[in-house]
């Protein structure tokens, strides 16, 4: 079923459609009265409504019924990645977003090969957002994933976070096999209280630097091994994604 | 490091390198004399080969080391999917390679929007096999999946195959939560012995159809969640993967 965000927390039991929305509905997908889709509040409630009337380049809807889904993973994951090139990033956020990611962060890693250039920034994340609230749409989740830019990984205040993990190829080519596991145990145990807040930093097509890898150390990141294959930087994030969701949703 | 595949299954201990590896270690990437990649041989032996002279369009090299990765999942996995649109089947073949599939079936689903006219068939499946080999050697895999065209999912031989499954979106949607974890339980217990053979197919980006589904329920497929999101077409094959490797190679 289709389904849409709003910004608002609550609705009435009968409503205008917002413009952005009668266009893709209405125009775009010709629903017409009876037609029902999901409406998705800015607080998580879903709402079952119908098309009671159109005219007028206006159309209202009814509210059916309201119900809150288990959708989204019980661990707050934020995807932090250094710069790839091409349309990369824009396929890290549609994958990851579909996957269950909470917060993506690009960063200029030290051996990113693509920059963006200041006046592009706003351009680029502004798209990269777009990506991130359809692809939530489209695989039914009820938040809309955040993307941010940060120039200096350095600045970034990773003390919010309880878990930090990077993916480092040298602890894999080094047959690491125990962080991953470790770190869903953990969370298994934590989510039944609350849901716990990790990041996660993958490095460029080069990898992360020694020096950013030092850096993490020291910031008590856990240098994780994702299985004995080298993937690509865009791979990496779904790895991560889908095994927390076999692990802490399946089972 | 660059890695390159050969057909031979034995290479002597200084050799001549085939035209192929020659234009693209020696033109594409400029090795020298005393350039090091590795050459993986059809039997699954890695080489360490040292580039050892280089003259006239030819290059000799050595082999400095052999030794066998233990980089293939535990479980021989064929990704079956409907034709999906664009360039998807590209992006299923190159990641799923990464993680680790051994075979591709692609067919024409009940649901498929997207065709392969039969004179394109031998080309659109000679370009899948070059993404897989490239995506084999990138990621330091000792073999190359295998990539088919079937017309009719009827005709596929299922029987080769110990454990089936299929992801099926209304399954996720009840909440069907104990397949995977069935399966990862029972191939734990079975690598051990062997590596089990498992066939897993995927609707295009409409689904499967009901007919379908009863269809592969009587060849006993297991019907699957991954999840309680929505996922792309070409998304579900990467979960599953991911999932197989973290509950098979890690911890």
């Amino acid at each position: 079923m289709q389904r849409y965000f709003v910004e608002q927390n609550h609705l009435p039991q009968s409503f205008i459609l917002p413009e952005e929305i009668y266009h893709h509905a209405i125009v775009v997908l010709r629903m017409k009265s009876g037609s029902r889709f999901e409406i998705v509040t800015a607080n998580k409630q879903v709402l079952l409504v119908e098309v009671a009337q159109v005219e007028d380049k206006k159309a209202s809807v009814k509210v059916i019924q309201s119900f809150e889904h288990q959708v989204e993973l019980p661990v707050d994951v934020t995807i932090m990645c250094g710069l790839s090139k091409k349309d990369k990033a824009e396929w890290i956020v549609q994958k990851s977003t579909e996957l269950g990611a909470a917060h993506f962060v690009f960063f200029e890693a030290d051996y990113s090969i693509a920059k963006w250039e200041q006046k592009k920034r706003p351009q680029k994340l502004n798209r990269l957002q777009k990506i991130a609230k359809n692809a939530a749409q489209q695989s039914h989740r009820v938040v809309t994933p955040q993307v941010e830019f940060i120039s200096n990984i350095k600045s970034f205040p990773f003390t919010d976070f309880e878990y930090r993990l990077t993916a480092y190829e040298e602890a894999a080519k080094k047959g690491e096999k125990n962080a991953m596991r470790n770190l869903t145990e953990h969370l298994w145990r934590e989510k039944l209280q609350k849901v716990p807040r990790l990041l996660a930093v993958f490095g460029p097509e080069g990898g992360l630097s020694a020096d950013e890898v030092s850096f993490l150390k020291q910031n008590d990141f856990v240098l994780a091994g994702l299985g004995p294959r080298i993937m690509r930087a865009e791979t990496a994030p779904l790895y991560l994604l889908s095994a927390l969701s076999f692990a802490l949703e399946l089972g």
